[in-house]
C-alpha cells in the first residue's frame, strides 16, 4: 500500500468513529510508527475554567495511541491500557497529539504519545504524555 | 453544609463543564470519598465497530477521580495523572463510572474509579478500572 | 489440584526466583484469585531516610500481581505492565502486599496489588497501591 | 554548584540507599534533567526462568525516576507514582537505565526512564519503559 492509500485507510477507521466527529478529531500524519492527531477547541470542549476538558486531552492520547499502534499491528487493535500525566492546563486553539510508537511484536505494541496545546502562533506547549499498550483484537 | 446542598455543589460543577454536558454526564451520588457519574450512550458516542468509544470511558473514569478527589479536598482540584485498563468493550445502555478515595492529605488525593456497562435489566459488567491522583491547584 | 498443592506449587516458583530470596519475600496466601506475600523489614532493604526503599514496594507490588495473575492463568505468566501509586512512606517491620483479580480471560488478567506497612502490633496501615495487567507467555 | 560536586551529591545519596548497595547500583550520569544508572547482572537479580527479576527492572526505573526529578527539583524528593511496561525479558550483563524530565515546576516533575539490557558488546535492547511524577518532599 503506498503513503497516500495508508493515510486514506486511517483517515476512513477516524470518520467511522462518531465520537470522534463529535469532538473534531483530524488526522494530520498516519505512517507506519508515526500519528498526529489534532483537535481544534471549540467551548463544547471546556471545562468550567475554560480550559480544554481533561477528558478531550485523554481522548485524543487514548486514540492517537490506538492509531499508531493499528499503524504497525494492522487494523483490528484496541487500547488494552494507558497511563496519562497531565502537565498544564490546555489553553489553546488546538490540540496536536504526536504518537510513536516504542515496541511491538505480532499482538501488542507500546506506544507513546506526547499532547500539545497550539497557540495561534503555531508555537506547541505540551499539556500532557501518556504511554499505553495497543492490542491486537482476538477471540478472547 | 448537608447532603442535598453537597451535591447540589457537585451538580453545578458538572453543569459548568460543557464537554460534561456534550457527552450527556449525569452525577447520581456526590458525597465525601464517594461518587457515581453515569452517562446514557447514544450514537454519537461510539467508535467503529459500535461500541462505545474508550475516549468516553477515559472520560467518565477521569471526571469521576476528578469529582471524588473533590469530594475530599475540596472544589479547586484537577486530575494530576491516571492510569486505565480496558477489559471489555462498552456495549450497553449505560455507563457507570464508581469512584472511591484510597487516600487523601491535604494537597493530593489517590482515587480509584471501575466503569461498567449497564444494561437494560440493571445488571452491570465492569469494562474499565482506573488509578489516578486528584491535586488541590495551586500557583505552581 | 488441592489448596496444599496448589500453595506448595506457588512457593516453589518464589523460592526459584533468586531476587525474591535476596529480598526475604514469603508467600502467606496462594489462591485462585487471591494472593499475599510478605516481606519482613531488614536493614538492607531502605533507603537514605531509614524508609523502605520504593523499589521494595515495587517488587513486592509487582510480584503479587504476577502471583495473582498466575493463580487463574497458570505458572506460565508474566507483567506485562503495571502502575503503582506511592502513598505514605513504610516504616515498619514487615510489608505485606495483597493482590486480587479484577478481570481475567485466556490471555491476560488485570490485577490490583494494595501494600500494607504493618507494624508490631499488627496494625495496617496502606503505603501503595497498584494496578496492572499480568500475561500469559507466549511465543511472541 | 559545579558537574563534578553535581554528580558527587548523586553519588553519596545512591550510597546512602543500603538497598540500591544490596542491589549494586551505578550511578554513571546525574546531570538536571538526565540520569543513568546502571546494574551489573549477578544471580541472585533474577527470576525462576533465569531473566533478570522484574522487581530489578522496576527498581532502577523508580529509582532513575526519582534521582532525575530530585536533579531539577532538589534532593528532598520521593516518587509519587509511576508506571512500567516491560517490553523484552532483560537477558544481560548490565541493566542501564535512562531518564530525563519532560516537565517539571516548584513541586513536581514529570519524568520517563527507558532501561536497556546492555550485552557484553555494549549493544543495548529496550526491556522496559517508565514515567512517573516526583514529588518535592513536603509536611503533607
Amino acid at each position: 500500500m503506498d503513503d497516500k492509500s495508508f493515510f486514506e485507510m486511517g483517515k476512513q477507521v477516524l470518520e467511522a468513529q462518531s465520537f470522534s466527529q463529535l469532538i473534531g478529531a483530524k488526522l494530520q500524519k498516519f505512517e507506519p510508527g508515526e500519528v498526529v492527531l489534532e483537535i481544534p477547541i471549540k467551548d463544547n470542549l471546556l471545562q468550567q475554567h475554560k480550559f480544554v476538558h481533561g477528558g478531550v486531552v485523554s481522548y485524543v492520547a487514548d486514540n492517537a495511541l490506538t492509531f499508531v499502534g493499528g499503524s504497525v499491528l494492522g487494523p483490528e487493535v484496541l487500547t488494552s491500557e494507558y497511563k496519562i500525566n497531565y502537565v498544564r492546563p490546555a489553553i489553546s486553539e488546538k490540540l496536536v497529539a504526536r504518537a510513536s510508537v516504542l515496541y511491538f511484536g505480532k499482538r501488542q505494541a507500546v506506544c507513546r504519545c506526547d499532547v500539545f496545546a497550539q497557540g495561534s502562533d503555531g508555537e506547541e506547549k505540551m499539556c500532557a504524555t501518556s504511554q499505553g499498550t495497543i492490542m491486537v483484537v482476538t477471540s478472547q
